[in-house]
């Protein structure tokens, strides 16, 4: 089955369209967890076995792990393994914004979809094509490209204007879009910029956009679902801290899945509302 | 020391401005180390044992250490710490192209200038300011900005152009060095776009610039000085494949020697031509 099949599949079946993003954090977590072998794993397994159900990716981002040396590089690759034996349906999106000349983007393609078996990866467009195919020349793996991303410096380089008025981040939709189609490609779009949004889908109205910044950096659901979702619903909208520090006690699993499970039905009224389902 | 100062008495007292990349492939290294416990750190000790007072900097391409996993990510560390312990003055360049939302280049930044110890970065600008910024907090370290790359992708996006005629990787130059001065940043410039660089100075008349491309990506020494060379050189030109592969037998130390020398030997004549020595 087509990438893009399996996703929307997994949308209709769950009634979601929730990303998990797990930037795990030693100094975040609760303090029992400390003494496990693996507490960075641990702390994900937990998270992951309380809202599977809840959501259709998880969404490592790769500097937590970086940050811990070779004992976060092995919690990482433990949770990828316990996802793909227990979750097998989810999408796992390595959060690196990757991009180098062509052998060396083939290395990274290695690492996160080879070695580790990751669905995804979020790559940085300015070095171009020759930085990007590497990673589309894996079979049956994503590419999610960044567009107009959620932060605060999205204006200082990605508004940057042609004469046609077209901007840099257009300019990197319109000129992507043929180097893969919506089965191998999605586009990393911030909820912050919800609005721009209707835009953007009228330069690829097929595309997944992964969609960050809902929770935490202040992106709002029903404006995200207003101006970007599609008649597949064609949204993946990730949520980190919101969810996985819901609690720094005993309970944070618990409370983690209350946090999910909230998001989720709203989500499920915006797909009704929108005709997905 | 300033940073800058550190680096121009450098470039003076060893008469070269080569870098050399570690794209320490296991794959092309000579057989009889790959019995070795960590054959990548060996090979990497061996090219540096042999060449560390022909260069001013080290280049690990941090992609073919992630390749490699847990034991790529041991083999780096053991690199840093071996240049330390042994060549403190030269400059350890992560040539690792990060870049994201500010906590998350925070991590970055965590994971190469204080778990690792590296004395810089290369990133890419997407993203903005809030994205280079938690690098360039880090007290004497340097941050390593992608202007223009050496790749054929680079006309994708890097030559956009607003309507005063001004390209993306001239805007990303002007904006960027309001960010920090000589002392903190750098820019990257493929040596394949060598005649580019009169107009880049033009933009950064005193930065130091990162040109990678010379060699087995067919950009050219002699270009590279007379459009980019300033009083103090301000040029790190890096080498990888050329030398450090110059031999796949046993005689690999002396043949990456024999190579690194004959590029220091044009490099003096050119810094001595140049009025900087």
């Amino acid at each position: 089955m087509k990438n893009y099949t399996k996703l929307v599949n997994q949308i209709n079946r769950k009634k979601t369209f929730l990303c998990i993003g797990l930037d795990t954090d030693r100094k975040k977590m609760p303090e029992f967890l400390l003494k496990k072998e693996y507490p960075i794993f641990e702390f994900n397994k937990q998270i992951i076995d309380a809202t599977h159900d809840l959501v259709i990716a998880y969404k490592p981002n790769i500097a937590f792990y970086e940050s811990e040396g070779v004992e976060g590089w092995k919690s990482l690759q433990k949770t990828v393994e316990y996802l793909k034996s227990n979750y097998p349906e989810i999408l796992i999106i390595a959060d690196a914004k990757r991009g180098d000349i062509g052998n060396t983007s083939n290395m990274y393609a290695k690492a996160f979809f080879e070695n580790m078996n990751f669905d995804a990866i979020t790559v940085a467009p300015y070095m171009g094509e020759d930085s990007i195919s590497p990673f589309l020349a894996f079979e049956n793996k994503w590419v999610i490209l960044l567009a107009l991303t959620s932060n605060k410096g999205a204006f200082d380089f990605q508004l940057f204007e042609n004469i046609n008025s077209e901007r840099l981040f257009e300019h990197v939709l319109s000129k992507s879009k043929t180097w893969a189609d919506k089965n191998k490609m999605m586009y990393v779009v911030g909820a912050t910029k919800a609005e721009m949004l209707k835009e953007i889908r009228a330069i690829i109205p097929d595309h997944f956009i992964l969609v960050p910044g809902v929770g935490a950096q202040g992106g709002n659901l029903q404006e995200v679902a207003k101006y970007g979702m599609n008649s597949n619903c064609g949204l993946i909208v990730n949520s980190s801290r919101g969810i996985i520090y819901a609690s720094i006690k005993e309970d944070f699993p618990e409370k983690a899945r209350l946090k999910a499970k909230e998001i989720q039905i709203e989500m499920k009224e915006l797909l009704n509302n929108n005709s997905v389902l």
